[in-house]
C-alpha cells in the first residue's frame, strides 16, 4: 500500500478532509466481538458475544451497569471501554448527588460523546478504540444510542456493532418494526437470534453470550446463565452456516488488511481482547 | 502525487503564504451533507439533509437551537460541531444571565470564530472540521453568518455548504433578491426547493431533511416531520436529475482525490458522518 | 524545488541566516486583497478592495475600527487579522481606562509588533498571516503604519499591500509629495485612484471596495455605500487594462508558485479569503 | 519485514484499528519467566520460576506480598511490576484506613488495569511491560487475576503468563475442574506440577521456585524453601523432557523474532530480567 | 550540499563541537544593514545605514534610546532587536527605581548576554538574530559593547556590524588609536567615514543614515537629520567606488549561499528588513 | 548493521517485547571501569578500579559513603552515579531525622530502584546509564545489592560490574562459599583478588584501586591508600596475564561494537570517563 | 560517514552505551582558546590564552572571580560559562550569607557538576559546551578542578583544556612534582610557560593572555597586564616552533572534521568564540 503521510497523526487531515487516525480507532471497533441493542416503548436489551478466552477463565466483561436506568454494551478495546463506563458512572452518581433525580440518557450520551471528541483534538492523547451501545430508560422513555470513537452518536430502535454485526443488523432491519411494542420476552429473543447471526454457525450457548435487560419497573441488570441458556432452549436457537458469499466478504477484507500491516502477531491470539 | 512537506503541520506554513491543515480540514466541509440558510428581513430557515445512515436509527442532528433567538446548521465533522454549538449555548446562557439580554447574533459569531481561530495557530490541536451557518435574529435583526474552520466568518442573505451545495446556491442566487421580503412561507419553500437541488435526483421526503425557523414572535424550532412533508407535497416539490456535466464534475473530483489517498478505508461508509 | 531542510519549523535559522517561515508568512499578505493608507497632516484614510465572494454573500470586513482615532485594513488571513484588531481595541479601552487619555499610536503599533514577534519565536506557534495598515490620529499627528508578519513595522506616507499592489504604489509614489497639504477629498479621491490600479481593468464600484477616514474632530469611520459610489462618480474612476507586461508577471510567478506545490486545492476557491 | 509506520507511538492506529505498541508490551510478558496462579473456593497459590541470574545472587522477588488478603505474581519487566505493586500496596492501605476494611479484590484490579490503560493512551508514556496475576481474599471468596499491560484483566480459575507458559496452560486445562474443591496441599501440588511444565526438562528444585499461598485464615506468605523442597520430593515432582514438537515451536518463534531485529544484545544474558 | 543532520535544531550538537542553528543566526545580523560604533573617553557615537524601503516610508529605526545614559544600533532582526531593547529599557527603569542610580553599563550588557543564551539552550526556542552594539556611560567612562546571537559579548573601542561591516572596520582599525582622545565632532566625522564604507559608492546623504551620540552632560539622542547633513556636506563625505576586488567578494558569497537554498524569496524584496 | 526503528525512544516497545534504549543503558555500565562487592554476616567490602586518567590528576571518586551504615561503588557514568548517591545520602538524613533510627538498606535500595524506572518510561528523559553496589549494615545484617539501570535491584553475597567484570565475578563464584563467615581480612583480601582478575596483566597498586569497608561497629569508610598497599604487598597481589581466550573474547566484541557506530570519536580519551 | 542515529539526541543511548550529544559537547571545549590551571600548597593559578578578535576589542573575558576565595577559567562556550560562572557566584553569596563562612570549593564544584547532569538527562536542553578550572582555597587548602560538560568533575594538580592543550599537559607533567612546594613566582612562571606550549610559536606577550592568582591572603584577582609582561619578559618566555609531527596532528583532525560536515561557516571566523 502507498504510504500515506497523512494518518499517523491525529491531528492532521488529509487533503480530502479525513481524520484518518479516527477512522483507524474505529476499525478497532469493528474488529471487537459483536455488541447488540435493540428497545421497545419500555424496554432495552443489550446483549454481546462473550467468548472466554480459554476455559480456565471466565468470559470479560462486555456490558456494564452504568446506574439502574443506564447500561452500556461495548465493543473494541475492553480497557478503553471499561474506563469510559466508570466515567458514565461517576457522571451518574454526582447527577443524582446533585439534582436527586436520574441523569436523562442523552444528557449523559452527549457529555460521552464530547469526552471522545477531545481525544480527536489533541496531538498527545489518541481517540478511544471503544464503540458503546448505550441503552437507557428515562422521562422520555426508553432509548438507545451509538457512541463512536469519533465523538459522534446516533440514536437507534436497534443497533449491531462488533465483527460480523452486518448479519445481526440484516436480522435487525427485517424485524425492527415490530420491537416498539414487543414484549419483554420478544425483545429478549430477538436479541439472541440477532446474536445467532454474529457467529457463523457456531453452537449458541449461554456460556458465549451475556444478556441485559432494562425496563419500567426493573432496573439495568445482565441476565443469569441459567436464565440465557433456558431462553436459548425455549427458542431453539441454533447456529446455522451462513451463506457462504456473506460470510466469505468480511474475512477476505480482514486477511487483506492484516496482510498489508508489518510485524503482525498471530490475529488468532486476540491480544487486546478487542 | 508529489509529497508535500508543508501540509501535516497546521503551524507550518507553505512557500506560497498557505496553511494547508487549514484548507484540507474546510474539505471536510464540503465531504459533510448539505446545509442551507436563507432570511428574509424577520425570519431565518436552516435546513439540512439529514438521511439516517440505516434504518433502524434515526438521522443524526445537524441543526443545533442555541439559544431561542438563535439556531445553527452544520455540515462536516459532526462531533466538532456539536462541541462548538454547546459553545455557543453556554455563551448565550453566559451573557443573558449577566446582562440580562440576549446575546446579539453578530457578537456570538465573532467569538466563534476567534475559537476557530485558536485551533489554527497552535501546534497540538487540529482546525474543526466543521462549518456553521448560523440564523439568529436580535434588534439589528434577522441575519445570517457562515463560520468556517478557517477562523473567518461571513454574512450571507443566503447560503449553502457541504456536498454537492453548488446546485443549491446556484438556486438561491437565482432567487435571492426576493428573499428580504419574502414570506415566512415562501422561505420554507425556497429552502426546500435549494436543499432539492443538493439530491442529485432522489426523491425528497421529510424523512432527508430537517427544516428549522426562527423569526420575529418565533422563537428558534425545528418543524416538525409531518409539517414538512406536508409542505414539500404542497410545492409539489421532488428530485430531478440534475443535468450530467454538473453532476459529474464533483463525482470525477472526489473519486480522484480518493484514489490519491493510501490506505483509504472503504468512503461509501462514510465512518466519521461528515 | 529541492527540498529544504530549514523552512518547515518556525525557530529553524536557515545557514544564510533567513527564517523561512516568517517569509512565507509574509506571502500570505501578499496573496490578500488589496488594501491602501495614505495620510495627509490632519486625515488617514484607508481603503481595501472588498470583493464578496458571491453574490449571496456580503463582503468580508476588511477594515475595522480600533478606536475613535485608530482604524486597520488587513490584507492576507482575515481570521488572523481580526483577532488582533481585537487585541488592539482591548488595548486601547484599558489604556484609556488606566490614563482616562487615548492610547497613542505609535505605541499601539509597537505592542502589536511586539505579539507578532512572540509568534516567530516558538515553536508550537506560527507567525500572523496577515498584514496591517494602522491609521491612526494623536497629539502628534495623523500616522500610517504598516505591521509586518515579522514582528517589524514601519511609518509611511502613504502604503498599499496585498495583491497588485504595486501598481498602487507606484501610483502612490508618484503622487505622495502633494499629500501633506492634501484636503480630506483628495486623500480619498487618490485612495480611490490608487485602489482602481489593483484592480486590473475591472470595473471600479463601491460594492468592490470600502474607503474609511480618520480625521480632526472626524473620528474613524467606514464611509457608506452610496457616498463612495458617489465619489468614484463624481471622480469618473474606472478601471483600465493595465499594461499587459506589468500585470502578467504576478500571474505567471504566482501560477509557477502553485505549480510546485503538491495537493493544492482550486485557488479559485480562496478557501481562507487571503 | 517491511517497516511498519504505525507501532512506534503508543498513540498512533493502525489502518486496521490495533495498537501495536500496546501488543508489543504485551510480548515483555511472555518473555519474562513464568508465573502460575489457582485457586479453589478457600485458597489462592501463586506460584513462579525464579532461577537466580548467577550461583552469588539470591533470585529476583517475582511475587510480592500486597496485604494480608491479596498477593501478586508477575512475569515481564520486574521494574514495572515492583512499581505497580507497590501502587497496589498504597491503595490498600489508604482503603484500609479510611473504611477500616479491607479492599476488595475485584476493586484493586480495577484501579490497576486503569492506571495501566493511562499509560496506552498519553504519547510520553509507554505501557507497562509486565503481566500481573492477583490472587486475593475476600467477602466473595478467592479469586485470581491476570492484568495485562492492554488495561485489561481477567478472572481466572487458573491461569499461566510467562515464556513457555502454554505448556502450563495445558496442564492447568486438564485439571482445573477439580480445583474448586482442591484442598489446600493439592492446590500447591498442582501449582508444582504446572510450573513442572515450563521447566523444560530442567530439574525442579525449591531454588528455582517460588510458591505463595493465602487462604481463609492464612494471610497471603511466600513458602519457605524448605517446605517448597519437601514437597518436590513428597511429590516426586522432577522435570522431564517435553516431546520435540511442543518444545520446538516457541524456541523457533522466539529465533525469527530475534533475527529480525537489528541490534539485539545477546538474548542469553536476559538484561531486563524479563 | 551535502545534508547536514546537526544543524536544524539549536539544542543538537555536532560531532565536532558546534551549535550550527547558533552560528546561522549570526549570519543574519551579516545580512542586516550596518551599523557602527565608536567611542572617546567621553562621548559614544552609534550610527547605522537606514535607507528607507521606499520613497513613501520613513526608514526603519535601528537606534534605540535604552536610557539616557545608554543607547544601542542593531543589525539584523530588526524585530528582535526592538524586543530585546525594550528589556533593556525595563531594566534600566527598575534598577533607577529601586537603587536611584543608573544601571551600569556591563550590567545591563552581561543581563542581556544571559537572555540570549538562554534561546541558545531551549529546543522550543531559537537564537536572537540580531546583533546589539550598546554605547553607555557610567560612573568607569565611555563605553561600546557587542551583544551577538551566540550569548557573547565583547568590549570595543570601535565597531562595526552587518553587511559590508567588513571595509568600515577597516577604516576604524586605521583610525581608532586617536578615538580615545577624540573630541566630539571628530568622533562623529569618523562614523560618517566608516559609515561611508559600507556604502559601496552609493552617495552619502542624511537620508540613509542615523547619527547619535551620548556622553558627559549629553543624554543619548539622535541627531536631527538637518545636522547630519550639515555635516556630511562639512566633511566633503561623498561614496566613493570600493575597490572591486574588496566589494565583489562578498556579493559573489551571498549569491553562492542564495544558491544553494532552495524555495528562497526574491531577495532583493528584504522582507524581512534584516 | 540493519536499522532499528525501535532503538532510539525509551518510550517504544520493540516488537519482541524489549525497550533497547534501556538495554544500551545497561552497555554503560559494562563499559565502566570495574566495582566489586562481597559481603560476610559482618561486614560489606565495596571495591572499584580507580585509574587516575593522568598524572596530573587524582583518580575520580567511584565510591562514595551514603550514610555510616551505607556506601555505593559505581560502574558507568560517574555524574548519573554521583546524582544517585546524593538522592541516596537525602533519604538517608530525612529518614533517621523523621524516625530517629537508620533508613533500612532494602528500602533504600528500592526507592532507588522505583527513581530508576521512571526514568525507562517518560518520553523526555533518558535511564541513568549506571549501575550501583549498594553494601549496607542494618538489623537484618549485612547486605549487598546491585541496582541496574532498567530499574531493577538484585540481592547478592558477592557482585562485580563493569569492563571485564566477569574474570572477577568467575573468582567470586570459585569463592563466595566461603565469605558468609569471612573475617574482615579476609573479605579484604578476596576483593583485592577479585579486582586483580579485572586488570588484565597490568600490576596492582593501591593508586589504581579503592577499598571501603563497613562493617559491625565500623561506620563505612574508604581505606586510605597506604593501608591498601600494605595489604597487596602482604598478600602478594600482582596482576598476572589472564588465559588469551578469556581476554580477547570482550575486546573483540567491544571492537566490533565500536565499528559499528558512526562518528565514534577516539575511545581511548574515555570522555564521559565510564 | 555513516549516518548515526544516536547522536542527536541528548535522551538517546546508542547501542554501545554511549551518549553522543555529550562526547559532542566536549568537543566545543577542545575547540575552546586554551585555558591552564596549577596548584600549590597554598596558591592556585589559572591562566589564559586570550586573543582579541580584532585590534578594536579587548579580548573576551576567560577568568571569572567567583568570590575572594574561588575563580575559574573557561574553555569553550564563552557564554555558557559565563552563566555557569554567575551561578557558582550566586551560590557563594547566598552560602556566606546564611552559614557566614566561605562555601567550601569542593561543595560548589559538586553543585556546578549536578547541574550540568541535568543538562544531560533532559530532551528540551542540551549539556553545556564549556569546561571548567575552577581554583580555591579553603580549610583544606588550595584546589584546582576540572568541570566538564557530562557533569564529571575531577581534582587536578595542574591542568589544561581547550585547543592544543595537550602541549602544556606534557610540560605540566614533566613538571608537576615541584608544584606543591612550588613559591608563588615559579607557579606563575610555570603556568606562562605551560601557556606558551599552546601558542604553535606564536610570540607570548601580555597582550594575548590573561593570569590570575589565589592564595593564602591573597584574594583571587587578575594580574594587571604589566605585571604580566613584565614577568613574561623576566623569565624570557617567547613562542617556539613546536615539533612538526605533534602539531601538524591536531590540526589535520580538525580540517578532517571540518570536511565532514556539510554547511560548515568559515571556521577562521570563530563566530561563537569557543
Amino acid at each position: 500500500m502507498f504510504r500515506n503521510q497523512y494518518d499517523t497523526d491525529v491531528t492532521t487531515w488529509s487533503p480530502a478532509g479525513r481524520l484518518f487516525q479516527v477512522e483507524y480507532a474505529m476499525e478497532a471497533v469493528k474488529q471487537g466481538s459483536a455488541a447488540i441493542g435493540l428497545r421497545s416503548k419500555t424496554h432495552v436489551v443489550l446483549a454481546s458475544v462473550n467468548k472466554a478466552s480459554s476455559e480456565l477463565s471466565s468470559h470479560q466483561k462486555k456490558i456494564f451497569k452504568v446506574d439502574d436506568h443506564i447500561g452500556v454494551a461495548i465493543a473494541g478495546l475492553t480497557a478503553d471501554g471499561r474506563v469510559l463506563s466508570r466515567y458514565m458512572r461517576n457522571e451518574c452518581i454526582n447527577y443524582s448527588y446533585t439534582y436527586e433525580s436520574p441523569l436523562p440518557v442523552g444528557r449523559l450520551v452527549v457529555q460521552l460523546a464530547d469526552k471522545a471528541q477531545v481525544c480527536t483534538q489533541r496531538s498527545w492523547k489518541r481517540p478511544y478504540g471503544v464503540g458503546l451501545l448505550v441503552g437507557g430508560l428515562d422521562e422520555s422513555g426508553a432509548h438507545l444510542y451509538y457512541n463512536c470513537p469519533s465523538g459522534n452518536y446516533f440514536e437507534y430502535q436497534a443497533f449491531a456493532i462488533g465483527s460480523r454485526s452486518q448479519a445481526a443488523k440484516t436480522y435487525l432491519e427485517r424485524k425492527f418494526e415490530s420491537f416498539m411494542d414487543s414484549s419483554r420476552e420478544n425483545l429478549i429473543k430477538d436479541a439472541l437470534f440477532a446474536l445467532r447471526e454474529t457467529l457463523q454457525g457456531e453452537k449458541m450457548t449461554s456460556s458465549i453470550c451475556t444478556i441485559s435487560i432494562l425496563g419500567a419497573g426493573e432496573a439495568f441488570h445482565v441476565l443469569d446463565q441459567e436464565t440465557v441458556q433456558r431462553l436459548i432452549n425455549e427458542f431453539e436457537i441454533v447456529g446455522e452456516e451462513p451463506p457462504a458469499d456473506e460470510a466469505a466478504a468480511p474475512d477476505a477484507e480482514a486477511a487483506a488488511e492484516a496482510a498489508t500491516e508489518g510485524a503482525a502477531p498471530d490475529q488468532g491470539a486476540a491480544p487486546m481482547d478487542i
